[in-house]
């Protein structure tokens, strides 16, 4: 590995919770402090959530790398360009960070969540694990901070959980809500209408929940019946299981 | 409310993660560390994981209750008598800590990994949320922890996720992997070779992972067609989705 004059450093893709920081681990704070170099998705103007939620973790000698989304993503993701530039924004973001960790630098990821939860790390994780040494320091998802808000435990006994996606067809989430016990939908956003005629048609709405913002100052929560008619990406829709025993 | 002089203590079902002490969060430690009782299942003759994990958090002034589970749940659990001696037991640990709350002391139970995720509070939660203030923090579950060990991410794109209890027959093991695109199987112990069969009738041997004992010292990963004959609890076999687009 001619031009790595040192050891290289570590990409460690660090979970940060679902929104308090207080839901960081201790292990997620020491590690974002540990690391010379802090990097973090986000959108043109703002800093993103995830380097919100680490703020306090990080010192102001850190290098700061925010990977900033660009403009032409505002296609719809079935636009023919949206997958070459978003490819292409990716594979420049990874290669930022291979500058540094080729250089010595560990650099910490940070992840809204768990990194390998459907987590923006996997876009880096991917392109760099195979040349770097990598470590995922897990987090809590948001998947069970929403549940923790409900009067109902998300699964007991014997009740199997199926995390479904939003971007699903409407025939594919019918398909996935069916014969489960316990329900997890994510990634609402625009697919929110999709998602309600699905749970209807599955039968659960009188079982559902709907979480947007757990632990974020504007979290709400309610039963999906009185839900809003548009939803954030940061809402979910959560139905705990019956305690099935097998 | 006559015998309860003060205002009641809240009762905080507390997830301290999967096995490090470093995967508590921020909020996990602070709430354990102001809680007068630290409440906790254990097995007659050890503190059980959940206190250990916890072990830095608590000061020798708090009021320690180890709820131990009673010799004779060692019976199997399709015998008539467990779930009688079962419930019983939980019926009075609840009682334990309703005292405790009534006297206007809060109690944080403890909880490995998450407290709704197949959490042993839930026993707690179901008996007391309805007679005294409750709060969930949630945790990192052993589930992402095991994940966060493997070459590839849990879910990605628009991966559905199973979560299965080993408990399940073999023909609903066999019906939950059918179809599921990243599954995981927990409670294994003495239901693996049970689960093993599921598995390959289900075609997904060759993807499947065996993670034992997470972030703990004696931690082990491994494909699945490697892994041994017999199983802890505390083991899980994980199947990364392979990023499906729907």
């Amino acid at each position: 590995m001619s031009g790595m004059p040192f050891t290289p450093g570590t990409l460690f893709g660090v979970g940060v919770g679902p929104g308090d920081p207080e839901l960081m681990t201790l292990k997620a704070v020491r590690t974002i402090g540990a690391c010379p170099v802090v990097a973090y998705f986000c959108k043109r103007g703002t800093r993103g959530q995830a380097r919100r939620i680490a703020d306090q973790a990080i010192a102001p000698d850190q290098i700061e790398l925010p990977m900033v989304y660009p403009v032409t993503v505002e296609l719809p993701p079935n636009h023919p360009d949206y997958g070459r530039q978003i490819e292409a924004f990716f594979d420049e973001s990874a290669e930022h960070i291979a500058g540094h960790l080729a250089a010595g630098r560990s650099v910490a990821a940070l992840n809204e969540g768990d990194p390998f939860f459907y987590g923006s790390f996997m876009h880096l994780f991917l392109r760099l694990s195979g040349r770097f040494p990598t470590e995922v320091i897990p987090g809590v998802t948001s998947m069970v901070c929403s549940a923790s808000l409900l009067p109902r435990p998300l699964m007991l006994r014997d009740d199997v959980l199926s995390v479904i996606p939003g971007t699903l067809d409407e025939a594919a989430l019918l398909r996935a809500l069916t014969g489960a016990d316990a329900c997890v939908v994510m990634k609402l956003g625009q697919n929110l209408p999709k998602v309600r005629r699905a749970i209807a048609a599955a039968g659960l709405a009188g079982r559902a929940w709907y979480v947007e913002r757990a632990s974020m100052e504007e979290q709400r929560v309610m039963p999906f019946l009185e839900a809003p008619d548009s939803a954030p990406y940061f809402s979910q829709i959560v139905i705990p299981g019956e305690g099935k025993r097998g």
